[in-house]
């Protein structure tokens, strides 16, 4: 019997947050599979933080996956923007899952009010937008951003201080009882940021995958 | 290594239903586990059609679970009102996952505008207080019931018919684009409705298990 | 003729509560009727804190009710979470009134945000998730604890002053211009509170006999 | 001890719809009172159509309440767009009710997807309006006019047909479970209404008067 | 060729506030028009502050309007409590907009949590219902006011400062990306205050009158 | 004194849609300026149809716009779906309007429910998204399309009858009572439409355009 294949796109060009997604999936994975290969889109923007970046994601995303298609079952779109993920879902009928979505919804059945962390102030207009798409504002406490620099996140000690912080005002100051981490790539702070502030933690890749991992197995498509 | 285990509990004392849900999760089910295990609530009420069926199951749900819950990783609430499934949440940190909450949010990724194949009329007004309160409400289409008897409902062939006249009313004459069963135990007419209406159609119990199987992989706990 | 009667039930089983409800409906009792009669539920909770006490009510309530039917001509159930609230229409025709969700209508004739007083932190999710179902939670400002123990709040001294705190941040700070107290049992401490915050201040228990006596006086069946 | 008096205006000239009102408190009164006394605006429009009409009424009705206010303790508008409410809120911190508010509120109460009948269509975009400066637009589930000229109005029985048509259109067609009369002066027809349709009718000004009635008997004002 | 005009009515008495609004109009005038002819309501009340002021213009406004819709093609109505709006609609199929919607629907187009500053306290609950009405809730990051007296508006250097403290507020604790200035005449201080702010600032009578030029330019009517 | 420009962009490579947008815009091209260039995307998609035609030309549009700015005063992008708009406002601080966005907000000032005419089932999935994105989904009445194929479109006289079905179903049956035509270059057929179905008929082009033309001249920039 053939394994199946769930492709995991990072629609970024960085390797390093690549093999941090990667990393995140081992407790995902299982002999008889599916497997979960992840990808880096080698002509994607160098990180998504604007909206340009994440439109500028589409075209290669849209070719990284036509050419994955064939022995692929599901994809995840490993960027909390969820660049591009409709445009997927009419080229092939199979699950294509984004982490942005997947978190959300997944932080629902975990608390009553999600507090999101962003990097960056400057995604969360576009964040909004999305959450208003998917029609689950009124589930949103606040999305509050670390304002961290690329090279700043680099220091993972720094950066669980931040979200650390982030997260107990998200919790205290507007009544946020789960968390979404806003972005790829950070599962490995995951569990100490749990810790830290002691209310339910989502990372979205793992979400994601597993909500793939399901529906493959389910064998659900589409049409 | 010990393998984890799932506990699905059907709410309603009909071991004819449990064995649907199981047989349903057949696809889910991996040689290394978790293990999925369906038990029946044999003190539970014979069938979950009014609000007063929905509270009545959860005392025994909560000592079920109780009774389940040294050996349990996860909890699985089998029926499309999610009884109980806030109070469960309270007994134990271990993820609980209910039918409703699980098979409305999988819908969310499949499909815009979501339509509810209910069982019964009666059902309806329960069920779009849950909506409500999962804030989900705009995403809705319609719902609308089989009304057909428990006694009708053994007619699969006839079951299934009514189901695509439904789901063909809620897809044409309300615009949905996604249909979910809004029961359990029906699985085995998922894929030959799904190919009536060609429209995706998410059958809960399945979803929900799927949704649990990720997050005892990924150890989430709510604390 | 006949008084009619109204029965206010108490769902947790403590008699003091159960006073201080009575206490409270003195303004509302005429000579001529309806007669306005409380009930404590000795076989309920001690207290209803949690989801998992609502929910233990449920059972306890629809016996009450069920012996009280033949004689009484409307129902409130005196707790703010509204336990067994669906249950109960379900079984009799007539009027049955939650004081959460008459507190929360009589306040939105009196002012347009409303700020809602909890006892416990805990219980907010679930005044939220109600709040969704009922389809007003635009109109909340907010909703914050006074996080007082039991004991606690028998120092009623005590527990103005801290419900005049929270009222005051959730008028400045939060702009709400209505007050709701999410409890039962505190209307003793209503108009002081009125007075120290200077916007209206809703207690629950008076708000939903008041509109039960309104239905029984008009004799409104929902069939 | 001085009896309470709740003023009851009929925003509309006509003194046939004010004595239709007043009939239908009948069973509202009591010996201890409050009183409740019916007042037409002699020099308010002759009728209520048009959001003019509506706004027409305010001055007359300011100038009424200022002349009524020494007296009374209560006021009710008895017009379903609750013409120049919260103008009279801010004259008097005694209770103003609405019958527009005060029909939709109690009907949250006694079902889960409101039906309006309105008398004209050209009423229902400014209804939908005010159900949104509510926030209540989530439950209605539709409104429809009669269609009725003032002539028809008055052949009661014909009257009785449409509302009944109408009301089994949103019953059947759109979900309603409980049905709100749009308009003032109708209430003879509410009973033999809901026993056609066979789900809870609301008449706007008994809903009114009995929320007001008990806010008189809490002496609850807004300052 | 007739020169098109377009009224724009100050429904306060005020004739330094029509003055203010007049010349903010400058930037909007062209030689061939349309004209933009500014109208003080000298029967209007002497400010709009309360529900009851904006319910007073209404009268006036519709006499106003009636003298001047032989000749004109389009009215602005220039109070953001946008007062008569829609009896005005009723009266002529000539475009009528009211500052209040004009002001709202143009930050909607330059931010995605629209800030209000207003000038009392008082006047904001009469605004959320409006947004309500309108339907555009969820776009509200928050609306705060500056609570500074007529006399103290006329120094327009301690105005600015509080308008500018009011904005940072807004942006900075509620999220606000656009702010909206909550009253007609102050069109003078909208580009400093932008300047403090660093975020949009919508003047609502200039987003209202270049919304009515189209309109008059494109010829659509309302029926 | 220079003209200032306004750049309106067809994101499809049709020249005869643009020569249709471009006649459409006559009256609102006056002497003085600005000026109204339309452009077609000669990179672009063909057609808009599917999301991935829309995020196709995000692109291209991007470069367009690139190019464009410096002599550029504002853009208009004249695709109902609006691709790119979020990523182009973060290119330049100068207005970008989308025809979708406009064309849905100047319909809120002349309807309160509104009925927009698609061409094609398959954008109404895409446009709900964006609807919930603006907030705005409230004062949907429905969208429904007319489903020609692009060959069929090019006869004016059915897609006028097909337009004229549709608008009086979404008027008669869905209660609209403004419609929204939902795609671009239909202009020439607008106004026989509204003569047709009687309440008015917004196209989103002419309704974008007149917006930018304000901002344009206010000198409105979002920093």
């Amino acid at each position: 019997m053939m394994i199946e294949k769930i492709c995991i796109i990072n629609p970024n060009s960085l390797d390093t947050v690549t093999k941090g997604i990667d990393a995140a999936l081992q407790p995902l994975r299982r002999p008889e599979g599916p497997s979960l290969e992840c990808f880096t889109l080698a002509d994607g923007p160098p990180g998504i933080q604007t909206q340009r970046d994440a439109d500028a994601a589409i075209g290669p995303l849209v070719r990284k996956v036509a050419s994955l298609e064939p022995t692929a079952s599901a994809f995840v779109i490993a960027c909390f923007s969820d660049p591009g993920l409709h445009s997927l879902r009419e080229m092939t009928p199979k699950p294509v899952i984004g982490i942005g979505e997947a978190g959300m919804l997944t932080a629902l059945t975990l608390g009553q009010r999600i507090g999101v962390i962003a990097i960056l102030a400057g995604s969360i207009p576009r964040h909004l937008r999305y959450y208003g798409a998917m029609g689950i504002r009124d589930r949103l406490a606040a999305e509050l951003p670390v304002n961290l620099s690329v090279a700043e996140l680099a220091d993972r000690q720094r950066t669980l201080m931040r979200m650390t912080e982030v997260g107990k005002t998200l919790r205290d100051a507007h009544g946020a009882d789960v968390l979404v981490m806003g972005c790829a790539g950070m599962a490995a702070l995951r569990a100490q940021l749990q810790q830290e502030v002691r209310i339910p933690v989502v990372e979205p890749c793992q979400a994601a995958v597993a909500m793939a991992i399901g529906l493959v197995q389910l064998d659900w498509h589409r049409a």
